[in-house]
């Protein structure tokens, strides 16, 4: 069996990245455990002797996750904030990280520097210690750096993807689309958001927003229900409106479906008072936007989804393409 | 600035490992606290609302630590097996690792499952649970895993590098040299072995071999303090004296400097009752041999190194090259 195929019908690229990560499941079996405690949620939780660990792993790679034009040290920091976001997401507390690297010989040392002290910025920021890791030769062309952010739930639970039922409704942080023109790696990682969220009993599951709204939601649907989403209600980001003036398109197909959006995707139990949940946000969070985007309906209440958003229609961002 | 340079001089290449890891530290600041705690022992030392927490990250990248001599299962239990080395080290139990994934868009998929099934295997044996990672495409040609394992000590501390006193005493685990006949994949971490040595008193440091004896030791040599070896004491593995048959070399140059040993390199206090250290484990570990390879001197004392093996002239391996 060799590493690489000629053949495309047996590449991942053929399976594509869902079904890849599903049969990666079934190659683990037993060695992977069932989320939260294991892959599908945006941090494992781990059982430890103290508070239950988090752990979240996601790299920033040249010519996927950024080019030559942004600043190496927005690189070094985008790379934590990926990582925060995931700990946002499960109102967690970031501790600490470890990063491996992969490099090319020719990689500039002085871009290295930036690198590390955008990193380093970051860390002290949002109060997290760079720990460990290890730096490894890669081919020429090919820089990559994969980090590991550990954290714990900032209080008493943390928050996952599973929970929703029908009747409840979907909000949603700040504008969504658009980040190619900066957002990409200008955001800030919702952490104090997160762990307020966390708090409040009406939030039944939570995630951060990394491959576009409309890809994002499948993670959140249990099965049987769907999301009914109200377009006009879904927040615009001004960039979202520039590209789409930029590339002749709708935007909200950029809201829904560029991603790195690194926004909260908040589900609120259908028994809450909203209005009370509405009014508590403002006062703590008064200049960051809540949206009230619509909700989860039976998959088979066909009256229910009229008028909603059709999500199959807008793409989001695909992984092995 | 750009990430990659035309010139040698301001490349990684020209920096080399030592001094870009040193440069690293500086760049990180205070954002990276001091080893065990940061950057610079086998795991960083975390600490945790409960047991003090372990943390080390090491890849296997395609044509760097392994290549299409290896089957996929062996690739997929080596990944795991470096990191758990690095626990074992510490005195160290594995709880849970996260994987990150760059895989160029030809990889086999057929390739990649046999390499998720030779990782869960591994992690049953050792007790390790999958819990979470993350899949970016890759560059044509290249395969990239990027592991981070977390522990926590066995018993009721972490056995760091430092700590070695004048006098004190040099134990090694095993065989070495030669692992690049088999060895670098098929070795088993010595996990129930550094526990137990971790609850020894008389041992003051340890850590794992992976880039050859001549070259690790330096990280568990304290300023001003040398390592004195006795060359006929070094256990020379029978790979690497088929090595040096093949190659026209001395054994002893394939012990200090092949690499991938992955065994226990251990610092026993001056004062111990070295006998009765010696007696216990063979009662312990019948199978497994342990040589007292030699013991640290003070760099001054001339007198003490005439006869020690001068470890300049051993390489071990370098990983910017």
């Amino acid at each position: 069996m060799k590493l690489f195929t000629a053949q495309r019908r047996h590449s991942v690229l053929a399976f594509g990245e869902q079904r890849l990560i599903v049969a990666i499941r079934g190659w683990l079996g037993d060695a992977s455990p069932r989320s939260p405690f294991g892959i599908g949620d945006d941090c494992a939780v781990v059982p430890s002797s103290g508070r239950p660990m988090l752990i979240t792993t996601d790299p920033v790679i040249h010519g996927q996750h950024f080019d030559d034009t942004v600043p190496a040290r927005a690189v070094g920091a985008k790379l934590l904030k990926r990582n925060l976001s995931d700990i946002a997401a499960m109102g967690g507390r970031p501790v600490a990280a470890v990063l491996s690297l992969a490099l090319a010989p020719e990689t500039d040392a002085r871009w290295l520097r930036d690198f590390y002290r955008g990193l380093a910025a970051a860390a002290r920021t949002f109060r997290v210690r760079i720990v460990g890791g290890d730096i490894t030769q890669g081919p020429r062309g090919f820089f990559g750096a994969f980090l590991t952010l550990h954290g714990e739930a900032a209080g008493s639970r943390a928050v996952t993807r599973s929970g929703a039922r029908a009747g409840d409704a979907l909000y949603v942080t700040g504008a969504l689309g658009g980040s190619l023109l900066g957002h990409h790696y200008k955001f800030t990682p919702r952490l104090t958001e997160g762990a307020w969220l966390a708090r409040r009993t009406e939030v039944r599951a939570m995630m951060d927003l990394s491959d576009g709204l409309a890809k994002d939601l499948g993670s959140l649907t249990p099965r049987g229900l769907a999301p009914a989403l109200c377009g006009p209600a879904v927040p615009v980001s001004r960039a979202a409106r520039r590209r789409a003036t930029q590339t002749g398109t709708a935007p909200l197909a950029h809201a829904l479906g560029d991603g790195e959006d690194y926004e909260l995707l908040i589900v609120v139990a259908r028994d809450a008072d909203r209005a009370a949940f509405e009014r508590a946000w403002r006062t703590r969070f008064p200049s960051v936007p809540l949206s009230h985007i619509g909700g989860f309906v039976r998959a088979a209440d066909r009256a229910a989804l009229a008028g909603a958003i059709n999500l199959r229609d807008y793409n989001g961002y695909e992984h092995l393409r």
